[in-house]
């Protein structure tokens, strides 16, 4: 299988890009990894004794965070994102990842790879760590910020398959997000939702509330892309708030610190299971091809994480599945 | 002035009310607090000697937080919620306070007490702690779940009002909440409500994210119900799950509980600095009285800093204020 990654973007882009690719070359001898970038500056850091699996695209652009994602798409046609987009377009690659821009990696899953028939909007898939470490995949994140009920039921559908296709999951249980359990509760696109979730094969286990979805209360969440981006930064700024308070706290005085030294492990542990990088790679489902995004401050680890779930979902024939599903719809 | 206190409404009701209204009493000899509910029930836990400013009004029934919020309010009319809200709205009370069923009080909040001329939806309005120990103003909180851009332009003027008329901010600072800083991000209601926010009477500072909230952006957030139930929710679930996950790990090993019990000030520290109950009493803003919720697991501390909120409140002549902004337009 061949994977093509836009080496230059993401916050640690390239060093952290080669760093993962090398390691995944040598852990994945199967796998062809496509560079994609400035020749110049990838093939110093991958060095003379690069494996045979790893290869080069030239792209001599870069979409920057900054750029219009639509416009950016357009114009920069020669950047490493749209020229990975191209690959997998054109069957050159199986799948792309990138850890650059999130709007632009949208736009070039629509306008570079397209949709896939049958599919009203993609949607941002990302998995969130729960305390019973068995995680669970949330969408919409943030693709489609004006969200209809028919466009949940797909993303309800496509986050099922994605579940038992990549994490062997076989009857995922899959909760729509709201301010209330009871079926009455909620907006009108949750009310609506409801009914439609009720009657689609799925094994759907109700509303769920944003407190408890790093409890492990199902396996497939689903919400607009609005509530979704709302809920993913409120809940890594309630930590990442905690953690400013736990170290303000454990560094205020000889005690705590030398207490706060001793529980280190400790503390990294609980670093470790509320981390997102451990589950790094959101597919933009409903895309006819494999489109996959890295967190935008994904390291080495990160990314080979994002290249292994890739080659899962790869092997497993996702996008093959999502296109019969949807296909005679 | 006078204060009705909802006494059956809470998970800890009506001890932690009791315990808080003597305390209050005896703080503030110029308050007449009105326990609202069982005379048999709050007489013996009141004592003999109870101050004179602490009266009791007899309500016989009580609304359970499984009632079905107006079912419930049209129905039991003589119960302790419903009892406060006409005391409001007959003018034998400056105010009420109820930590019961939410939708309940909004419902006696519209149905008993009376909406504000000029108010097209109320809010509610909550206190999230922030870091740099100010707090941050949000609403709406859950009172409406389909919000237009008029009704998110009215919260922004009510709580621009509360916050300098309540906390004495000159020129609050009003944030919106959205997906991104930039003005054309969003869904079609945050787009259309920033031009709107852009050209009012107030100190608008642009879209906030979700992941900036408790960092103390803004004074005053304005979000739709649906997603501010979201981010409160998402908030509150994430500090638990991070608080289990510490409390796992440091009784973990013989090590770590030495090291744990050496930083249990810390540690109460930042339990207390991320405490809603510091700020707890959520005013529904937009009903033609003072309607006020407490946290459903109010203590008396907490009871008693609602009770403190309310004291400002009318003592500021909130409710004229927004009755002066709002009656002309």
């Amino acid at each position: 299988m061949r994977i093509a990654i836009d080496a230059m973007g993401g916050d640690h882009a390239p060093n952290a890009h080669v760093e993962s690719v090398l390691s995944a070359a040598a852990e994945w001898p199967d796998t062809q990894l496509i560079l994609v970038g400035d020749p110049d500056v990838l093939r110093p850091l991958l060095g003379d004794n690069a494996p045979g699996n790893i290869s080069i695209e030239a792209a001599s652009e870069v979409i920057e965070n900054e750029d219009e994602p639509v416009r950016a798409v357009r114009r920069k046609t020669n950047s490493s994102m749209v020229v990975a987009g191209r690959m997998v377009k054109e069957g050159l690659a199986d799948a792309m990842i990138s850890s650059g821009n999130t709007g632009a990696l949208m736009a070039t899953g629509l306008l570079v790879v397209g949709r896939l028939t049958g599919i009203e909007r993609p949607a941002l898939a990302a998995m969130f760590p729960t305390l019973d470490n068995k995680g669970l995949l949330a969408l919409d994140m943030g693709a489609n910020m004006d969200a209809k009920p028919e466009h949940l039921l797909q993303y309800a559908l496509m986050g099922s398959l994605y579940r038992s296709k990549v994490h062997g999951i076989s009857k995922p249980r899959v909760g729509l997000l709201n301010v209330g359990t009871e079926a009455a509760k909620g907006n009108e696109l949750t009310k609506i939702t409801y009914g439609l979730l009720e009657n689609a094969p799925i094994h759907f286990v109700g509303n769920i509330e944003a407190r408890d979805v790093l409890e492990g209360v199902c396996d497939v969440m689903i919400c607009d892309g609005f509530s979704g981006n709302i809920l993913l930064k409120a809940i890594e700024g309630a930590a990442s708030s905690i953690f400013k308070l736990l170290r303000e706290e454990l560094t205020s005085s000889l005690m705590s610190k030398v207490a706060a030294a001793a529980m280190k492990p400790n503390f990294r542990r609980i670093r470790d299971r509320m981390d997102y990088n451990e589950y790094n790679g959101a597919p933009l489902l409903g895309i006819n091809g494999l489109v996959v995004k890295g967190h935008g401050s994904s390291d080495a680890k990160a990314m080979k994480t994002a290249i292994r779930q890739t080659r899962t979902a790869i092997s497993n024939r996702l996008i093959a599945s999502l296109a019969d599903e949807f296909s005679g719809k």
